[in-house]
């Protein structure tokens, strides 16, 4: 069988260059080499200098490698909320950063909006504001591209609420959507994600971007007796980062495939990357509303997301993945949770061409 | 330059058949399909059987995967320890454990051996049933391969200290060993280890064996109020594996390789296994008892790992390892924190042949 074409947000298709940059690890046998090594540090450095270049941070801003990015969110409560943490939610994603930080019972609060709808930046800073009089609010958790729904919240919006509260941690989950986001680090203290969406990996390597401000913030809470964490706690893999080290052994070959990854993704460069998203997901959007079946589910075309395209379906979701599966050897996502059979979703990273996502924006069209 | 044989104690060598495993899961496109499609659940339940085979547990165990044995470390005292924990101490990495303990603000004690030592049951039953009466100890750790200086604890002890604790949630850390050791479920209520160890896969994956009663004192546990973590909270990745599915999308590339690996060592069998690693541990420790310039570094043999050979230098360890990887193009371990330039550890995992150990030993020694 010919191989599929993965259209899926996560785990997704394989970057063009993966299988070979595996085969070149497995030659260098990267799989064995101690972690304590010069030569794992030169490949943290190699692929932090990569993720520089291709995300746009200077060296005040760490690197640091921990399971998942759902590992992060775990993280930065633990090492991030004193007083109370604000979260931005409209999707089943946003929803469990929160509840997280539940769990870790920290005083929590949300603004929340419908599935499918985004963020109105002055209406989030009168709940945030309102409640900050109240309590203080010492963390603010957005999520750039609600991959539930495909509802993304433009970096403008995001600063817009950042700057509204200076001295908060406040952190941008980019799971679905990195690289394509510009994050302006000296708006925000921290960004993270996964390497098994845009990047094209297989899952098993979170990617945690870290200021020295919320170094400190870590600090001062573990001074005042809080539970930061054991060897993922910030202020252990801060140290060791300093030396392209881990507090333990790291996923080290997914380290690595990561940096040659970033490494293609900047020769194309990142401007160019973002042109590209930025045509395909044109294509798809232009052909879901061309489409009678289908209809998009974003409703404020700002909102649209560029790398999680979602569309309302008339007939059964599940059908429509089976026809296309049958017809194309292509595999798109089905709704999450209650949406699974009304809507589809369809992943537009860099690992994915324009000859294949015109045919399936063809096809689409016709539906 | 042909391949270094790696004789490291993990990262250790690959599993001979890890790269064909690997071109077959990228022919399958493992790395890209659903955590959440029925097709990920088959690959789950696949491993839980072959590891169930090798390890020899019953359906009431559960096997759940997290991100390392590190992480397990810190989840086990989370989900387990209300009152008090209790370590046997006698090398870096019981002693972390130890202090994960202490970093997650449990009340926790350990007895402790120096280095190098293995310890008497009767020793340790004392202190621990004395420090029982003062205050409960509901934890007990056990790492069965101290990895930092080649000791070893036979199951009998484990077993006899395990049994004066009945009610205990106790866990052994079996990093550097499994699947070598036979651990009996109806006397411990966890186990766990890495796969870049003796399964001799690159790092990324943890796996964590689990019981019943385990899972009952995690539920008490969080019912009295206490965090016992988010996404991996014992009570989450169980109810997930009920279903061979996980609470967030685990490392399917590595779940998938570990079960065909596992399956490989069930086609030689865990008893042959065994007797091979005996066989080429007694190759190791023979020679080093030839050699003039080594010494093995544990002196009771009782307590001589099978798995990673410590042996003490008389001149520099780092000129033995650098002449060791020009003669024969093999790299073993230096010793660990401040044994770095007075020891060596050779591990012996499955992955490195008796002809390549035949050949180190008879280097040995000559030295």
């Amino acid at each position: 069988m010919p191989n599929t074409h993965y259209f899926t947000p996560g785990p997704a298709a394989l970057y063009p260059t993966y299988a070979q940059h595996l085969q070149e690890a497995l030659h260098l046998q990267i799989g064995s080499i101690s972690h304590r090594s010069r030569f794992f540090s030169e490949i943290y450095e190699q692929t932090y200098r990569a993720l520089q270049q291709l995300l746009g941070f200077d060296d005040e801003v760490a690197v640091l490698f921990v399971g998942s990015a759902t590992e992060v969110w775990e993280r930065s409560i633990q090492n991030g909320v004193d007083s109370r943490s604000a979260h931005l939610v409209n999707g089943a994603f946003s929803e469990k950063f929160y509840q997280f930080a539940k769990l870790l019972q920290k005083d929590a609060i949300a603004h929340t909006v419908a599935e499918g709808k985004g963020f109105v930046a002055e209406e989030v800073l009168q709940t945030f504001q309102e409640a900050h009089k109240i309590k203080p609010i010492d963390f603010l958790a957005f999520t750039h591209n609600e991959t539930a729904t495909g509802v993304s919240t433009p970096s403008e919006t995001i600063e817009r609420i950042a700057d509204a509260f200076p001295d908060a941690i406040r952190v941008v989950d980019m799971v679905s959507s990195a690289p394509y986001p510009h994050i302006d680090f000296r708006k925000v203290e921290s960004a993270f994600f996964s390497v098994q969406k845009a990047f094209g990996m297989p899952a098993g390597l979170g990617v945690w971007l870290v200021n020295h401000k919320f170094l400190k913030k870590s600090e001062a809470l573990a001074q005042k007796g809080a539970i930061t964490g054991t060897y993922h706690r910030l202020s252990e893999l801060w140290k060791h980062f300093e030396q392209f080290q881990t507090p333990a052994t790291p996923p080290v070959l997914p380290i690595y495939l990561l940096g040659k990854i970033a490494e293609d993704l900047n020769q194309i460069g990142i401007e160019q990357v973002r042109k590209l998203t930025d045509q395909k997901a044109q294509l798809l959007y232009e052909a879901i509303g061309k489409s009678k079946s289908l209809e998009i589910a974003v409703a404020e075309p700002a909102h649209r997301s560029a790398t999680v395209v979602v569309a309302n379906t008339q007939k059964e979701a599940s059908a429509l993945i089976e026809q296309i599966k049958n017809d194309l050897n292509m595999e798109i996502g089905a709704g999450y949770g209650k949406a699974k059979n009304t809507q589809i979703r369809i992943a537009n990273f860099p690992a994915v061409d324009f000859s294949a996502t015109q045919q399936l924006a063809d096809y689409l069209a016709q539906c």
